[in-house]
């Protein structure tokens, strides 16, 4: 089957050999999966990503100088069950996390040397995983599942008081997710920062009370707006004149060095800092200007199974809408220049690959 | 009065002009006041501290260049209450959190220009905030309320299952605090870390259930003895097997460069980990190894009024030990010289000033 391979750190278009599902497994035709922001970096720096895996003592199931085919934020339809049949017919359309189990284990789907990912025409899925697209929702918007599952983790993991302001800084794909679970849940206001002003309108489409634009105005300038004393001496006077607030949160998206300490800078005392941008080089942080702030610092990956599921049941039911996310699709041939158009936040947001036309 | 002052960067004995106790304050004698590591590092680097917590939006009230004594872990008797009366008698020992409240709103006491702290014969207190010393508890023991609290507010910050194995990272005055509060909380199994033997001692005094000189053995290769799988492949491992386990928790008691990210590097997946230890330099991180592990850091400063309140209930009804920490007592004109004692973990950890002799 034709497939976009990364290959010594290049994408190309080629055949390669399909696996058969095994027991449990289901082979599935792609219908349209999503580019990541990880894929972006992967294609250049997927060494230093496996490294940073095995040192957290996972990751050895990758092997940066094989072939790897990406892409784990798909939607696909049922081709043919495996051995022993599975819950769906074939052409039932289904998204899942993007992860194979079986007696060997765990195998990543998009990040393994093993199980193509979704920039091929077909992948192997695992059944017990597989999720049916309810409502008739529309291929591509399923497919944002993934990255929604994203944001809806990283909400999960915050501990947001009914009054809680939140910040939001970045408005890529992971921002916007952010923006959308908060949303979902009720969570507001939403102030969201983002150089870009194509951003900043998804941002607002997606649901963010204030947008801002850090070149002009400091996103921390906003808090007490809301209310939110941004500083030691005015938490005390809040406390001593009775005055309440939910606690702060800030979601950093973004994830280049730096960034962090601005946050610490800038943010309120006592303050929440939910990490769901990821920093790939060494940081600097000012540990005092944390520890005088008593800030919480929650660094999150990925999603829980039911946090996946909630996502998809939350497009497919019209609470969270991704129309604003996608601006574009390509097939297999236009993988490789739809990571270069990524790299300009203005062009696009989310750029969807449809393997079979 | 007599008392010890900081004085361009210099601790010289001296006599200073007293104040008298307003209405809501009494004027005590002080009996024995703790010399905390944040003194040492005030003596010298007051004004990186100071900015720090302007930084924060705080300290406005400490001018690093005037005159300051320090001392801010204390146990004093009442000579006299202001206009209007107190609550206690004259001669009633009391303890206090370092603070004075007034109509001009907060002072610290130890770290203020206006009010001296425990390195003088006398301070002005806070009626609202004395607690009496209960169970004629030795004065001496009453003094060590304050840095028992700092260890009281970070377990309490901590978010500790029963199960949870906590590792301790340096067994300075706060580090002990930390493990008097886990003990008393009934939490353990305790690893405590630090190079120092007579720390590790004090360690096990006060409750470590193993201690390790990280000179010779990694404070994280204990947490497997434990059964808390120390990588991302053991935790999916232990999740498929119905292994469960507490969520590890590490405390991070020594804040010098690097130390976190040696943290990172070692903890377990999942871990929470709790920077109580002040690192005032610049320091690095791998966020994304953290995301990798998906840590959570938290980091703690001081402590509530409930938790002070506790500690001192805790010492006095001997649910905590706090004499293995006291290694010495000096009067006013020892202290310059306890000062450079303590930069020896070998020597003592905690020193008491007597400052009436």
């Amino acid at each position: 089957m034709r497939a976009v391979i990364r290959r010594a750190g290049k994408l190309i278009c080629d055949e390669i050999v399909e696996r058969d599902p095994g027991p449990g497994q289901v082979r599935v035709k792609t219908l349209a999966c999503g580019i990541c922001g990880s894929d972006l970096h992967a294609l250049h720096y997927l060494d230093h990503m496996v490294d940073m895996a095995r040192r957290a003592g996972g990751g050895e199931g990758l092997n940066p100088a094989a072939d790897i085919v990406f892409g784990h934020e798909f939607c696909a339809e049922i081709l043919e069950n495996g051995p022993g049949g599975g819950r769906f017919k074939e052409g039932t359309r289904v998204v899942s996390m993007p992860v194979n189990l079986g007696p060997e284990g765990f195998d990543a789907v998009g990040y393994s040397n093993k199980y193509a990912g979704g920039f091929a025409e077909r992948m192997i899925l695992t059944d017990a995983l597989l999720l049916e697209v309810p409502n008739g929702l529309p291929t591509d918007q399923a497919a944002l599942t993934e990255p929604m599952a994203v944001g809806a983790h990283a909400v999960a993991s915050a501990a947001l008081d009914k009054t809680s302001v939140a910040l939001v800084i970045g408005c890529g794909p992971v921002g916007l997710a952010v923006i959308a679970a908060l949303k979902v849940k009720g969570h507001g206001p939403i102030i969201a920062a983002d150089f870009s002003p194509r951003r900043r309108a998804a941002a607002e489409a997606m649901g963010a009370d204030v947008v801002v634009d850090p070149a002009t105005t400091g996103p921390h300038s906003k808090w007490s707006e809301y209310g939110v004393p941004s500083t030691l001496a005015g938490m005390q006077t809040a406390l001593f004149s009775g005055q309440t607030y939910g606690r702060p949160v800030v979601f950093e998206c973004v994830g280049a060095p730096g960034v962090l300490q601005s946050v610490i800078e800038g943010c309120p005392p006592k303050a929440q800092i939910i990490v769901a941008g990821v920093c790939m080089q060494s940081d600097s942080i000012e540990p005092s200007l944390a520890i005088n702030k008593q800030l919480d610092l929650r660094f999150v990956l990925g999603y829980q199974p039911d946090e996946f599921a909630q996502s998809l049941f939350d497009i497919a039911e019209g609470r969270i809408d991704v129309t604003p996310l996608i601006t574009g699709t390509v097939g297999l041939d236009g993988v490789a220049a739809a990571f270069e158009t990524l790299g300009d936040p203005e062009t696009s947001v989310k750029i969807l690959v449809a393997p079979n036309g």
